[in-house]
């Protein structure tokens, strides 16, 4: 599999370059502090995702390429924000200053707002359909709104005791439900039936669940802390497991078991 | 015009109060958050804007209601993150302690992020058809982007000297742009041609740019503080015609051409 994640981060690295690069001189500096976080070298886990579901789906990658991006404009601006000083006041983004302590909070604030307005924009700039766009769009903003990211970010920041009940639904809001979204998009993109982009949407979640359980065990947090090493283990376990089911509704889905192995900790 | 005025504003309120009402018990904090601002009793100009140009272009206002609402909700959003002590630092908004002097700068920023995405989740529920909700989405998400709000805002905060030019656009993208969208949003969820769309749009555009040198003449700032009264007047008087002209290819446009008398001064 190794191949052609590489040969999709390369997609994915060439378009945003090309899609954030210079614009005209008044606005070059906010371009600047997006591209600053936007290629900083992620794994670009989301994006291919979407492409490898556009690919499954029976569509073009290549047309696919600009949804898949919008997904991880959409992340990048979530890192930025959380970032912030009235968030998780962190200094350091992937061995790098977090954009606020390099380029100061006002410019931080507005890149993330611009990076998920031009999310946006990127769905509907895809060589798609417009039936297809705009499903991909439906499904971006409810990733994004009360019952997304910004729902699980609200409800991890607010004081309250921990249960797993609301752990898990902070999980399935502010990181599972992007995760999902990267899929269900690569499927209405290829503009596949609405039970595959369900289904697609089901893989992610439980993927991003999976995900998130794993990087509790690496750092000793979340369900880890709370229910111990052994129960998160096997609940990163149920989730891969739940995952995998999900993709035997799909044909030709080598790459992406795969890659639930890897994000899920099996091969790492 | 003030009975349909009030009529369209009366179903704004009555949309967006549902819209944003109570969810779940997680995530009703953020929910309060969001509607503090949106329901402090703007004057709902973007929001009629649409409405009326639904209406013009042929289309049920009804069913343009959730398009109207998402600009609404956009510039709330735009509103909240220009008050934070990052940006403009406002304590006071419409007569309250803005939203970051309320609830903590936490909230609002992420109360700002999710009225963002849920602007879009708005566009996409609308009872209108897929090529309509994208063209929706598409030029909403341009206002609110580099080219549009962000871009603006950028520039507003940016340090130099301030030049004739540099202001004009900085008002056009900062101002002008989303209630060019507003107009073009309500045409284009009409089903209208892309030349009654784009007509929509400079006819918004123009009328934004008056809007904003009337503000100017009012707080004697941007180009009366640059130019002088004199010129500012003359300024706003000539985006005014234009913004008339613009509605000669447009019909029953009775309404349009008083409230545009009202919003750039001549009535006030």
């Amino acid at each position: 599999m190794d191949q052609r994640y590489e040969h999709y981060t390369a997609m994915v690295e060439q378009w945003l370059a090309g899609r954030i690069g210079p614009g005209d001189e008044d606005t070059d500096g906010l371009r600047q502090v997006m591209a600053y976080s936007l290629m900083a070298g992620g794994k670009r886990v989301r994006p291919v995702l979407c492409l490898e579901f556009a690919r499954i789906c029976g569509g073009d990658p290549v047309k696919a390429l600009p949804v898949a991006c919008a997904v991880e404009m959409l992340h990048t601006y979530s890192l930025i924000h959380d970032d912030l000083p009235c968030m998780d006041d962190s200094d350091i983004r992937r061995g790098r200053p977090s954009s606020h302590k390099r380029f100061g909070q006002t410019a931080a604030v507005l890149a993330g707002d611009c990076l998920q307005a031009e999310a946006f924009a990127a769905v509907c700039d895809a060589p798609i359909g417009q039936a297809e766009k705009y499903r991909c769009c439906r499904i971006l903003s409810r990733a994004a709104g009360a019952e997304g990211i910004c729902g699980g970010q609200y409800m991890d920041l607010k004081a309250g005791p921990a249960t797993a009940e609301k752990l898990a639904k902070t999980d399935r809001l502010k990181t599972a439900a992007l995760m999902a979204a990267a899929c269900a998009m690569g499927a209405a993109a290829a503009g596949a039936e609405e039970d595959a982009v369900s289904g697609a949407y089901r893989f992610g979640q439980a993927l991003g669940m999976a995900f998130q359980c794993r990087d509790d065990i690496l750092d000793n947090d979340g369900f880890c802390a709370l229910l111990g090493r052994e129960k998160c283990l096997e609940m990163t376990q149920e989730y891969t497991r739940a995952a995998l089911e999900g993709l035997d509704g799909f044909e030709d889905t080598g790459f992406l078991r795969e890659l639930t192995g890897r994000l899920s900790g099996r091969h790492a």
